[in-house]
């Protein structure tokens, strides 16, 4: 039976939708999965909705803070380089950034793909990579759904979409309202360009500089698919535990439109960021890039993260306490700034 | 300056992103967006994450449930018939019919667009759809993405996801424990294909049957874009109501795998349905689609929704009183069947 004949009969199948291609790839990779829930997860996965117990015996008034996202066309360098894991744990990580930003911790994950034609290979590296970002996380991966979109996406190509949803107690809401003047600013190194700016990485790589995913960049001392598949990194276990106190005024994740116009969102009116250019290395991805575009200094900071994946804006009288924590933590903080009065805005100096 | 000279700088918007854009289309559709948010959303459109206060003064152990899916390729309908709010409609009703299906009512919902260039009409249009049925359906919208991945997606084309959150008091989770022999099992008319079955009608009416969108399909008196653009309707407010007493033993949403697969996933073990074929008239939309395939009736049925959307399984006392409810809410259920033991399935009769 062949639905290229007209009249015959038409199936599903022969539409071309197979049903059971992900339900075969999403079966494989249930264990891995499972090993995100914990008791407060009420359901399985494969059941309709996810259940999740809020823990309101943690929180006097808790806050629902949530976020959905992609990773950009970080995406088509993963499907070049024939690798998935990396952008699984990169979206999770991505999401789990932006809603710390407002001071809350992640509680539960659900993933969208979309796919022209599945490709169980691409599924589960995908699911494998969620799952261990959500484990990584403490977030329970308890929801998703894979739809295969024939002539939707182009040939090869998926999407790969994240929600997070996470919690607050409602006065300890980071909402830019406790930045004073005088407040230091600290950046957290990023690992590469996290999920920003890829559709002119791509070009100057792939087409600027004649790379293959697989060419060796000497600069780099990593292939080109290493350098633009690095995992965009958590910064929740590094940060979360800094929120108790007061000593925290605000977080920035450092996303697409970069430190000019990320660090402004999380300032109040009357507050601005001055920014020390030469204190912190930029990295050599990010000098490769300006380099070989070439790309104006001033564009690469709307562009890129130029090194620089968190910023927290910290009392100065807890500066010192919040630098040696991080650092216990085996992160590396930079002083690469401090807000001052002035309109809103981020002035770069040095 | 051009990017297309070796050599000459490089930017993000050269380089093919125009990240105002889709700002530009948010800002059109902010006012639309207010109108869906309450008291409980504590964040504005276009803030970092969304904010929801739970309500935990309404339950005694809330339980969150979240589904995450898209209109499948429905959208490719909409992009030839140029109309998008309606898919925006059908994702926000076809995700709050998924959390229904285990008692809860929807909190908030966030939505993903991903298209290859964007258009600030199709934006805009999605986002109207996206609006009305948040506000239909008393849930706000509160976050969303939109994302330009050029050469992602195929050329015109995008997907739409959704992803929405609710709450259920926990022991009054619906997961068909309560089922047993005995229970009616009622039909609510279904306004079209819903969001199912988009891949095989698409070639059923474009070629098989060689029309346009704007073709007038005489045995179903519209044209093809109506007929297949219908919205997918909301059953939550005929439903929801329903829900307080012990009347309803379990709901099931009726989307990809029909009848067939998902009456089947709310029963218990040691329960299945007996459902009587000839009980509703199956519309012409489903008629036309059978013959002019030529597509099987087992097929059919495990495709489309043959005209019942949404089913609940009732407790045999309370069949009559919930029978007047929903036609006090403008219902017209039908009875298609009933529970009987023996092995979980659907036994098709008549």
């Amino acid at each position: 039976m062949s639905g290229n004949h007209e009249n015959e009969p038409l199936s599903y199948r022969e539409a071309g939708v197979d049903i059971d291609a992900a339900e075969r790839a999403l079966a494989a990779a249930r264990r891995e999965i499972e090993t995100t829930l914990d008791d407060r997860c009420l359901s399985r996965a494969g059941s309709f909705g996810g259940l999740y117990r809020v823990p309101v015996e943690d929180y006097r008034e808790p806050v629902l803070v949530s976020s959905t996202d992609s990773v950009g066309t970080k995406v088509k360098v993963a499907v070049r380089a024939g690798r998935h894991d990396t952008v699984g744990r990169d979206i999770v990580n991505h999401c789990v950034n932006d809603i710390l930003v407002q001071g809350a911790r992640p509680l539960f994950f659900l993933d969208y793909i979309g796919i022209g034609r599945v490709e169980p290979g691409v599924i589960s590296g995908l699911l494998a990579g969620l799952a261990r970002a959500c484990r990584e996380n403490g977030c329970a991966l308890i929801g998703g759904e894979t739809a295969e979109l024939r002539d939707v996406y182009a040939e090869g190509e998926y999407d790969l979409v994240g929600t997070v949803v996470g919690v607050v107690e409602r006065d300890r809401i980071l909402d830019g309202s406790r930045v004073r003047p005088g407040d230091a600013i600290l950046g957290l190194p990023s690992t590469g360009l996290h999920t920003n700016g890829y559709t002119l990485a791509r070009r100057i790589f792939f087409e600027r500089a004649g790379l293959a995913p697989e060419s060796r960049v000497p600069e780099l001392g990593v292939t080109a698919a290493e350098a633009l598949l690095a995992v965009h990194r958590s910064y929740l276990g590094a940060v979360f535990p800094l929120l108790e106190g007061e000593a925290v005024s605000a977080l920035a994740h450092i996303t697409g439109g970069g430190i000019p116009d990320n660090v402004p969102r999380v300032l109040p009116p009357g507050c601005r960021a001055r920014i020390h250019r030469g204190s912190w290395e930029v990295p050599p991805l990010f000098r490769f890039l300006a380099e070989r575009g070439p790309v104006a200094e001033s564009e690469c900071f709307r562009v890129f993260n130029m090194g620089i994946g968190f910023v927290l804006v910290v009392r100065p009288e807890h500066e010192e306490e919040v630098r040696r924590r991080l650092a216990e933590s085996g992160e590396e903080p930079v002083r690469i700034g401090e807000v001052e009065a002035g309109e809103r805005g981020v002035e770069f100096v040095g």
